[in-house]
């Protein structure tokens, strides 16, 4: 390498590395607003950290940082860098397009409005007051709409959104995933509801002492293989997992008495996103790419751990008697078969995070298929609430009564958050396509997980999927795990089996 | 004020405000990092702590804002500035000058030197091996006296090193007082160690279940005002309490199960020094002046809650049936009058953190008196050991064995903390001082700790001293407060009075 491009480089890097080291100080500064920090202080901290993500976001759109990208991408100066350089370069370019193409004022206005709208959605959804949220979400929808044109509109306008939480996903691919998901799921959650067999869930209904619930879950982590030298377990109102670095991974989980299944897979949840964290490669620390690739891969690895392994008959056979000797009373006579078939209930639901794995899907396509009518069919934000409820009557045959338990129920749109919904399904796709590739390489999986010997499970991601952070886009990941595009059919066949198998259907 | 001065304070105060921004955010991040952060990220974290400090000294000591301090203290300016403005200026350029009087690579070189220097003196102490230590203590005094021409010599040498940590103190003042304490303590000392009435402290050899501890550490912090809504309890190897800001005061203490009154009176301490910092004039916050004055004024509270109020016979008397009913079968049997002479049990002693209340102040004093012999009488660091174990014998009448128990016993000279120590006695000074005039202007002072009713006491601090912070200098504090300057008089009756009571003297 020239000393020229050397120099360059180094620069480059000191700024990323920069950038990075900021976005960890937020991340502590968020973490601990989050798990604990005093109320009164919270004024004062907020100002603390505008003044760090305003320093954060003049470093990532600086004229200087913009010649460093352009000197380093000369055909002279490129053809000299290694793979991972190139690879830094081009996320550092993207994130830095980005944020140029919006001019600063535009997009300091829609802080303004999305953090306004965020607090009045509250409001709004308390008092099941559409109309009061209306107007905001017609701003926020049309700020979006022009940030779709100075981004650059790919296929359809809604792509460039999906763009940003799935780099590479676009309205064709999900047409055609979600259809082929919908044509199965909804015959199937249509059996599961008529079934004879309905669980018997009241070993459930009883109170479960707080304490020994946060006994287990510590538990439940170490067999997992979360490393607790590389991360804390704390609580906090909604549970999230944090990757400050890939050596300070924290979560967080909420315990309720009356339902031990909430902070149990709510932690099993977030300990997927925290492994998938904690085992990026070393040699990512510090630059842009040590992060997970997208939302959808992100959340395949929450979903594959709370679902596939924690939800699971094997995972049961092995730790039912450990939760049991914690609350004997109220698990006297229940046989982990029970218990399986009790937090495998499905039922359709109005409300999305209280939906089960069967019926969760409707809800995210539901939320899709909106979202696509917004930007690519230009429907009207008055004509939302009635769109929502007939789709909830078509694809899960239920119909709000309300639109606090209707369109107001999630934060996403409020925070602009649009195109983010689809990842909680693609997550689901992804996790049951990598679970049959792990099956086919490990066909004692089963056995592993009812022996409690996890750790090959973990071992095997990290050598698939964890290490390479964001250095592999979502579809070279999936591509490499399981030598095909994204394809729907593993979810549908591993969830025709559960749920025959658990409503004998 | 005319456009163009307001516009250059705007910009001024705007420097400020940032300085304090990310100084708060190092904050969060020390606390974590001492509270429980993951052993794993610690590397990356002290990068970003690294990238932030940088940042943060490149601030303090920019042209810019260099240039906006000189303009400010023209006189065509200055005239037209506020009381509180004029203060944040003096403030502001005080520390610009000190920071910048000092070569960035020579103090980049000192910085890894005492770096260096304190994890090598874990080790010189474990092996009680001073000859491993003094190369570097010679290096880190050396760097010191380079400090001391550079930022200009006050009437010795050693006074522009105590005027860190305490503005306006002097050798000349320091010398009078620790004079009138010693010439009153050393006899006293005498005086219980030859006592027939030793206190009885085999109350205190049980086992003290941890959770309790912890709940009466809760009880007793809500009982002296501490806001847990601008503040939380952690735990922590060595207690600290840290000012975030006024609306985050944290404090942390280390519960040992075999004595109970480490936590304890570690917990009131820092509790002393959380109520200072947590009752700072709002209208000070974000300026440099929204913190305590100096160390010994600080130290002041810490001492005042923990010994005048914490190891105070009416305080035991309101709260020691609270204590016994936690741990009914250690307290058997047991009268609050036999635990009040028991935590207050007076022997010399080698180490410091552990020395009581009165012969406290002797070890301070003779470390006072060491640096004092190395800035102003060029003693050879070589000389220390024996210097050292000589007044050991002096004053309290043992000598160290070791160096480990002697000369090699703190940390401070390590990290290079000339001038700090005397703080710690000037606290019981200033402690003694403030509590004469509070009894005077509330004669039922005692009558109100008996009551458990110290919230007037706490109000009482927040109107004369805490709701200042940094606005008034020590000096100006102690003279409000009581009317006069520092006297040690009022110590040597308060411990006299205690002691004579306790040991029947």
């Amino acid at each position: 390498m020239s000393s020229n491009v050397h120099t360059t480089l180094e620069q480059f890097l000191g700024i990323t590395r920069k950038i990075k080291r900021y976005n960890e100080a937020l991340g502590v500064m968020y973490w601990d607003l989050r798990t604990g920090a005093p109320r009164k202080g919270a004024e004062t901290r907020s100002e603390v950290i505008g003044e760090l993500s305003s320093d954060m976001f003049k470093l990532q759109t600086s004229e200087e940082l913009g010649k460093l990208i352009d000197a380093l991408s000369e055909p002279g100066a490129y053809e000299q860098l290694k793979e991972l350089d190139r690879k830094i370069l081009a996320e550092t370019k993207k994130e830095y397009d980005r944020s140029k193409k919006i001019p600063a004022e535009l997009y300091q206005e829609y802080v303004v409005l999305t953090t306004h709208a965020e607090t009045l959605w509250e409001d709004a959804k308390h008092n099941s007051d559409y109309a009061m949220f209306q107007p905001y979400l017609e701003k926020i929808i049309d700020f979006n709409k022009q940030f779709i044109q100075l981004w650059g509109q790919k296929e359809t306008p809604y792509d460039t959104l999906l763009d940003i939480y799935e780099p590479g996903m676009t309205v064709a691919k999900l047409d055609q995933v979600f259809g082929e998901l919908r044509s199965s799921i909804v015959p199937l959650a249509a059996a599961v509801k008529n079934s004879d067999h309905q669980p018997d869930t009241s070993m459930l209904k009883h109170s479960f002492e707080k304490d020994r619930q946060k006994e287990f879950s510590h538990y439940i982590l170490g067999q997992l293989g979360y490393d607790f030298e590389a991360g804390r377990l704390d609580e906090s109102v909604h549970p999230f997992a944090t990757g400050l670095n890939p050596g300070d991974v924290r979560i967080t989980t909420h315990y309720y008495e009356n339902d031990p299944t909430i902070a149990l897979f709510g932690t099993i949840h977030e300990c997927g996103h925290a492994l998938y964290e904690q085992n990026i490669s070393k040699d990512l620390i510090g630059t842009p790419l040590s992060e997970g690739t997208s939302m959808g891969i992100h959340e395949s690895q929450s979903r594959f751990w709370e679902n596939m392994v924690g939800r699971s008959k094997p995972f049961w056979q092995r730790y039912f008697g450990e939760l049991k000797r914690l609350y004997p009373e109220q698990f006297h006579g229940v046989e982990a078969e029970d218990f399986y078939r009790a937090i495998n209930v499905s039922e359709p639901t109005l409300i999305r995070i209280f939906a089960d794995e069967l019926t969760y899907n409707l809800h995210i396509m539901i939320r899709y298929e909106m979202e696509k009518a917004i930007f690519n069919e230009g429907v009207a934000v008055s004509d939302l609430p009635a769109l929502w409820n007939a789709k909830y009557r078509e694809y899960l045959g239920i119909e709000p009564s309300t639109d606090a338990e209707g369109v107001l129920q999630d934060v996403h749109w409020a925070g602009g958050a649009f195109g983010y919904f689809p990842s909680y399904a693609l997550g689901n796709m992804y996790a049951a396509q990598m679970m049959n590739t792990l099956k086919k390489e490990k066909p004692d999986f089963d056995e592993l997980v009812r022996e409690g010997n996890l750790l090959p499970v973990k071992e095997w991601f990290t050598e698939r999927v964890y290490q390479y952070g964001k250095s592999k886009t979502p579809s070279e990941i999936i591509r490499d795990v399981t030598g095909e595009e994204l394809n729907p059919s593993y979810l549908v066949e591993y969830l025709t089996a559960k749920y025959a198998d658990i409503y004998k259907l």
